[in-house]
């Protein structure tokens, strides 16, 4: 009965389990050193939970089950729901600003392709109350200072921002009304991925005024100050909002992380929650989706039945990060080589239980330390403790009934003796 | 909207974060150094897969999904299967002994009790490949390494080891035919969990023979040799499976573990597919589930339509082991306390830039370091870095209009002015 895996979902063998640990580790480290803590949830919660905020899209590709007592649950495609429920459960006690970080494994029941699958892991970092755009600027830095470690630099990507607000007052000042808003940002968040005639049409098919898409289709590709000024006139809500985004990029600029990152309106996130700064790290090279993504969103917890504090985060997946790095030849030559301390060989079966007993104690010490199952001969056992990238390898023979140990080291092939006792009291205990 | 968190689930702040991230990162160490290499599969996999071979137990216990082509998927409840099924994909390509382990995530559909949830983490180490018991002993011997490691000790814990070839071969022996066998299994397996009565009215209920429940009644908690010898009379395949018992705790001798360990005929292991040594981990208070098992099942890569390879293995459950660890007191002490290398101050608001600058230069260069997001006095940010548990305090104020920090030492108190230049020069790069 032979089973296969499914689609949409991989198998790490110790090679691919290599690279996700090393993706993993790196997001650990830069989150500590950047003051974030680490949490996590259940890998399911409510069915509800992820159905009152995430959009649609989303809301689509949950995997949902039920328990025995026929309660509805899902399993968890992204993280901010357990966040906000997780913080408001105990608001009253945790110090803020709370700044946490997670690496989930997140399910979506979505169409496989590339950089797209149906289970993956995703990076987490969130800043909840905190109302500064200081806050967004730190986001934004803790992940480019993951991005530059492992290698990525500005022209490799790109780091660009906008503001949901700043969308938001421009869209209202050409009278686009509230509650039209939402539609429109999924539709926009699209621009970048479709063909320049679908999206045009698309957008018609939402605002069929000329006058009012020609301007929504021009604010998405200006970049200039000046023309920008132009579009948005006299328009307050947009101008505080643009005046956030400034100060923003003079914080990023402080923070010696501006050569990264750019202003582009045409940042809209999907996710219906956004309220504030957005922003989606890309490849300069354009052919793959974003790396990464986040903003600000002030409203959720309340959504969530706390009370209304400010947040912003963000969250990368392993993916599509994955696909870069190879492209770019940076992951083969950051990965760290498994390596052994010690392979302990015998010289022939009547060794073989000593060879087991200096392999144990060397552990028990500390070590990582091996030996061969097969008593073969010593070459190949030699060759065996090469293949394990052994730093050196003790050699059980004739020396033994003394107590002598043969040690060698692999990389000089330099050989030498010592009593055993004299050994092990010179490891120390690691 | 307020949506409670699913019950039998865990929510890990930051604090319980902390404890799982030091058992699971104790696994991985010990794993590592007994020479077993990191694997993963996918969180779920084809429904049928759960089915064919883990008992009637775990079956019962599936969280069931379908995904939009209306195939049939399960959330794992164990990794045994994943295993075999990943090993059969590669099994050409893979050179053996294969010496792997896994610290999944595992989900099963339970009523939630004293260290059972319906979602946790399990420590599994399998080798496979490799006919001779030292393999079980090696699967032994990490495990106690691992739990000895972490302050258990042989008044604290007991190893039992049994055989289910010495069960099977016993039982055979009392004319109980093969067909019988997995039934009477899951009844033996759970003789300690259930009072004496109740487990011999079921036991009588499966082998209405009195001469013979009396014999397995004796079988189970027999621990002396010569009694044992009396039990199993003149049966070939009892003591061959006897030998190879004794085998096993000459190799724990030699491994400096056997104080740990002890022989227990009671030792069954509810799972349908083991075919050889079988051993679980108990606190010898014996108010506790077992903290672990594992064992010998030379069948299942064949199940799971591979070729006949011997496989032995051990699974650790993170809910036992960590209520034992609170019990005897061991977690509290042994837990890393976080710990930032700089917390940078500002005296007031006009220098906090300079702070956020300093701050983010330090994470750059691979330090831990953080700053108050509130300019509050000074001795207010000093508090924090203390509470944020600092080894230094950066201090700037009026002293930086000259490029001079002044830096604090938390533990000695002492303060030295140094030039900016001069003291990240001196850092070099973590």
């Amino acid at each position: 009965m032979k089973i296969p895996p499914v689609k949409g979902t991989r198998d790490f063998y110790p090679q691919e389990m290599a690279v996700r640990n090393w993706i993993i580790d790196g997001w650990k480290k830069v989150s500590l050193r950047n003051g974030f803590e680490e949490y996590d949830g259940p890998i399911f919660e409510y069915l509800k939970m992820f159905q009152i905020k995430s959009g649609d899209e989303i809301a689509e590709q949950l995997f949902s089950l039920t328990d025995r007592g026929g309660r509805e649950l899902a399993l968890r495609p992204e993280m901010t729901p357990t966040l906000a429920r997780m913080v408001n459960q105990r608001i009253n006690s945790l110090p803020r600003p709370i700044k946490w970080f997670s690496v989930p494994r997140l399910i979506r029941a979505e169409r496989p392709q590339k950089g797209r699958l149906r289970e993956f892991f995703q990076w987490n970092i969130d800043i909840i109350g905190e109302d500064s755009v200081l806050a967004d600027a730190e986001v934004i830095f803790t992940t480019i200072d993951y991005l530059r470690r492992i290698g990525l630099t500005p022209e490799d990507i790109k780091v660009k921002v906008s503001s949901r607000k700043f969308l938001a007052g421009f869209l209202k000042g050409l009278g686009i009304p509230e509650q039209k808003l939402g539609t429109l940002y999924v539709l926009l968040d699209k621009s970048a991925k479709l063909p320049a005639d679908v999206f045009e049409e698309l957008l018609i098919e939402q605002i069929p005024e000329k006058t009012i898409s020609d301007k929504i289709l021009k604010f998405m590709v200006e970049q200039s100050g000046e023309q920008m000024d132009d579009l948005i006139g006299p328009n307050d809500s947009a101008r505080s909002a643009l005046d956030e985004i400034y100060q923003v990029f003079e914080y990023l600029k402080s923070m010696g992380v501006s050569d990264f990152c750019i202003f582009d309106p045409g940042i809209v996130r999907g996710l219906a929650y956004y309220t504030g700064i957005v922003f989606e790290v890309h490849d300069v090279v354009g052919e793959l989706r974003a790396i990464c993504g986040g903003g600000r969103y002030d409203n959720l917890l309340a959504d969530f039945g706390g009370p209304a504090i400010s947040a912003t985060g963000m969250g990368m997946g392993d993916c599509v990060l994955e696909i870069l790095l190879r492209e770019k030849g940076l992951l083969e030559k950051q990965l760290p080589q498994a390596q052994i301390e010690y392979f302990v060989a015998c010289v022939d079966e009547s060794f073989k239980e000593e060879a087991v007993q200096i392999t144990m104690e060397l552990r028990s010490k500390g070590f990582a330390a091996n030996f061969s199952y097969k008593s073969t001969k010593l070459g190949k056992q030699l060759k065996q403790a090469s293949e394990s990238n052994a730093k050196k390898c003790i050699i059980i023979g004739e020396e033994f009934k003394d107590r002598i140990l043969v040690i060698k080291d692999m990389a000089t092939g330099r050989q030498e003796e010592m009593e055993q006792d004299k050994f092990f009291a010179g490891l120390g205990k690691q």
